[in-house]
């Protein structure tokens, strides 16, 4: 289907170098625009380029005018000077020529909060859609997304929940996201709303997922095909399922979820992994990481994208 | 040491019956004294005796007379006739005869909230502190803990500490607790403080320890040599830290630690594990529980009491 859609773009070669691995910056929200804007500064960083051409997607939000306006300070005074925001109303909107063209020929490519069901009501299957993986796949753009953004970002997309105390049966439902992330789930705000519960709550129900959640002004970046780092004011938790057992199939709707061996993983701003030639190492100091995190690395950074 | 002190005390065989098993019950605080008393009415029937005779520990406590009054209400209306809330001021009042009578003779020894600092200043090393792990390994009494209570019924017991979203560095400091858990630490009011990242700063600086967050009106119920389980409203979380690993020897002090492979069980009221020939089984169902529990039962039911 990428394929297909992509041919129809017809856009030439010398537009799509494919030499870039293309990054996601995955924001847990709230992060800062004013101030220090590291996040955001490493996002125009990731674009490589000295001028880039960011593109601001608010889809996810009712309020294109004051989001924009936001987005559209923070990145021109990062020194952008190439910066325009998407009003993306309906799927005609996303599906129009010059919406694609935008985003195929952008550098960075930035979504906004609001809610990560209308971001996808409004671009998913859409031209725009298409032509943002394609834009990450060949020409190794970055793409961002804060909050509801962030959701967005894994195929599978929680799409609301109570965030309670402890994981209950039930409580959170699920969506079809933008599948830039395959084997994983993103959750956002999450110190802050206390949603280790309901991550949990959602490994439970989907053992083979990845539960990633992102601290507020805090940011998991992947380098596709590399590894990830966490940059930013708080810290990144892992929730592997994958060798944990729980009673999820016994009991019913609102009941706590009985959880044994969950493996977590707590990564502060600073951390990072990259891939090396059959092994794994910590970026700064080099030394080698828990083996654990080796199938990590793969799962966030292989980003098998949409067939 | 315990057995120098228990001979002083020329008890006769037939005061310390060796048959029953004693349990130990673990409440994260703010138990329910006045409406079901499910954890209070657990702890009565856990001595065992038609007409047990509970003794109360106000020592963590400045108020002797306040919350000897409350639990002496609660345990009254439990059916409970045989009961005394001892008033211990002093180190000479923990080392009194009448005192280590009281508590050698108690079916049911139950330590309210305060300060834990100030509970073991008070009666660590006494003759009452002697008298209770005699009456828990002799004759098999019930010993509980609430909130400070609990936080003193391990070896080594979380003294004060900031508990932030994420655990940090040098924040929890540690004091000598009662000893009734040998290779764990307790933490209490679990869930409703944010307690996680308290706790696992805790594992991350001692891992060889299980760390056990109890959260409000729930108790960690173990049986000797058996098994355990939880009761209550919410639930107990474990934070096994023995395969993890962490930067913390390399970072400062108040910095996030960063964790991979915590293995982490969310035990709900209900959950029962006991031990049966060489093998675990979930106490109700029957059904085998994951294997990684298996060490957790040895840890949390062997009980190498002090030596």
């Amino acid at each position: 289907m990428l394929q297909a859609s992509s041919q129809a773009l017809r856009l030439s070669d010398a537009d799509l170098p494919r030499s870039a691995a293309g990054h996601l910056v995955i924001i847990g929200g709230n992060e800062d625009k004013v101030h220090d804007k590291l996040v955001l500064r490493r996002f125009v960083e990731l674009t490589a380029r000295r001028e880039p051409k960011i593109v601001v997607l608010t889809a996810a939000s009712n309020y294109h005018e004051e989001i924009s306006a936001v987005y559209d300070r923070a990145f021109g005074d990062l020194g952008v000077t190439q910066r325009k925001a998407l009003a993306i109303h309906s799927r005609e909107d996303a599906n129009h020529p010059a919406v694609v063209e935008d985003i195929l020929s952008a550098d960075g490519i930035f979504m906004t909060g609001g809610d990560q069901r209308r971001l996808l009501a409004l671009i998913g299957g859409t031209a725009a859609y298409t032509a943002m993986h394609r834009a990450f796949i060949e020409r190794g753009s970055c793409v961002a997304g804060t909050s509801a953004g962030a959701s967005a970002m894994s195929a599978h997309m929680i799409a609301e929940g109570q965030g309670d105390i402890h994981p209950e049966k039930g409580v959170v439902s699920f969506a079809v996201g933008l599948g830039f992330l395959q084997r994983a789930v993103v959750d956002q705000h999450f110190s802050e709303r206390r949603r280790l519960g309901r991550l949990m709550a959602v490994v439970a129900q989907n053992p083979s997922l990845l539960g990633i959640g992102i601290d507020e002004d805090t940011a998991l970046v992947v380098e596709r095909g590399s590894g990830f780092e966490v940059i930013g004011d708080g810290a990144v938790t892992l929730v592997d399922g994958r060798q944990m057992s729980s009673n999820f199939l016994d009991i019913g709707e609102r009941e706590l979820i009985e959880l044994i061996n969950v493996r977590l993983h707590l990564l502060p701003a600073g951390a990072s992994y990259v891939h090396r030639a059959g092994t794994c190492s910590d970026a700064q100091g080099g030394r080698e990481i828990n083996p654990t995190l080796h199938e990590i690395v793969d799962i966030l950074s292989s980003n098998e994208t949409v067939s």
